[in-house]
């Protein structure tokens, strides 16, 4: 379900909220963009600058990006004060992700599953099914997490990001 | 200066970075990428699928994006212990952060400016100026940080991204 309000204790609470929704829901409320119906009339698609607010998806997608890439540059033998700063990173991040509703999904998750930052291995891993259960609730594919090294660090096997 | 290789305690040394590099430079010590010279040759420009490795200016991009998205939904007015916490984040963040120049450089940037967490604005406001921080060592234009909540949640006053 596309989240079209925050919720927070600062006031925002009223105005619909871009990073809780996707860009076209959001744009809906602000009544200002219509979307083209093939077959109904021929507005382009709307064209947003590139300097704008992220929305909900845009968040996500650079989130994990950067999330998966600090995992599979992560040490490989991290020492027990590294591994316990990147479990405090992660209880902090839950606290802070810029979309209320997916850190409360997040912040529950990781109270099931606590960040497995023993190893690099381990740590991406962990973070890959973490986003395997957002997958599955956003009704997305799956990942296989054998391969998330080289989906994020080394490239494929068959050369094929080389 | 385009750092092609990461320096770490755990074997990677040696190893050509992706992440230390942008994906034109990387790929040339690959050796199996040749890039086009206007009338020098007829090939295309190199094609990479999209689930690829992501390479310095990639990460950059995206880590930019979720910071700067996350300090403009921080709390305009935080608890201590909210605070503390963020200011906790980046310290933790500037450790491993996934490309090593970068991280160092931040590491220090960061100690001569200390997180300013104690609202959303001044928040948002020291995270620009790192930012800034960044661009000027790049030679990329800087951004006028008064705007910073407009590039990040509200969307520009004249409405160019409703």
């Amino acid at each position: 379900m596309p989240h079209t309000h925050a919720s927070s204790a600062d006031g925002d609470e009223d105005k619909p909220c871009r990073a809780c929704s996707d860009f076209k829901t959001w744009a809906k409320t602000q009544n200002r963009v219509t979307f083209s119906t093939p077959g109904k009339n021929k507005q382009p698609p709307p064209q947003r600058r590139k300097d704008c607010p992220l929305d909900k998806d845009e968040i996500g997608t650079a989130t994990w990006s950067f999330l998966h890439s600090m995992a599979s540059y992560y040490p490989k033998k991290p020492s027990k004060t590294q591994s316990d700063d990147m479990t405090k990173f992660f209880n902090i991040f839950a606290q802070f992700y810029p979309c209320e509703p997916c850190a409360v999904d997040f912040q529950e998750d990781i109270k099931k599953h606590p960040p497995q930052t023993d190893s690099r291995d381990a740590f991406a891993k962990w973070l890959c099914e973490r986003h395997n259960t957002v997958n599955v609730k956003l009704g997305k594919p799956t990942f296989d997490c054998s391969k998330v090294h080289e989906r994020w660090k080394d490239g494929w096997e068959d050369g094929s990001c080389d």
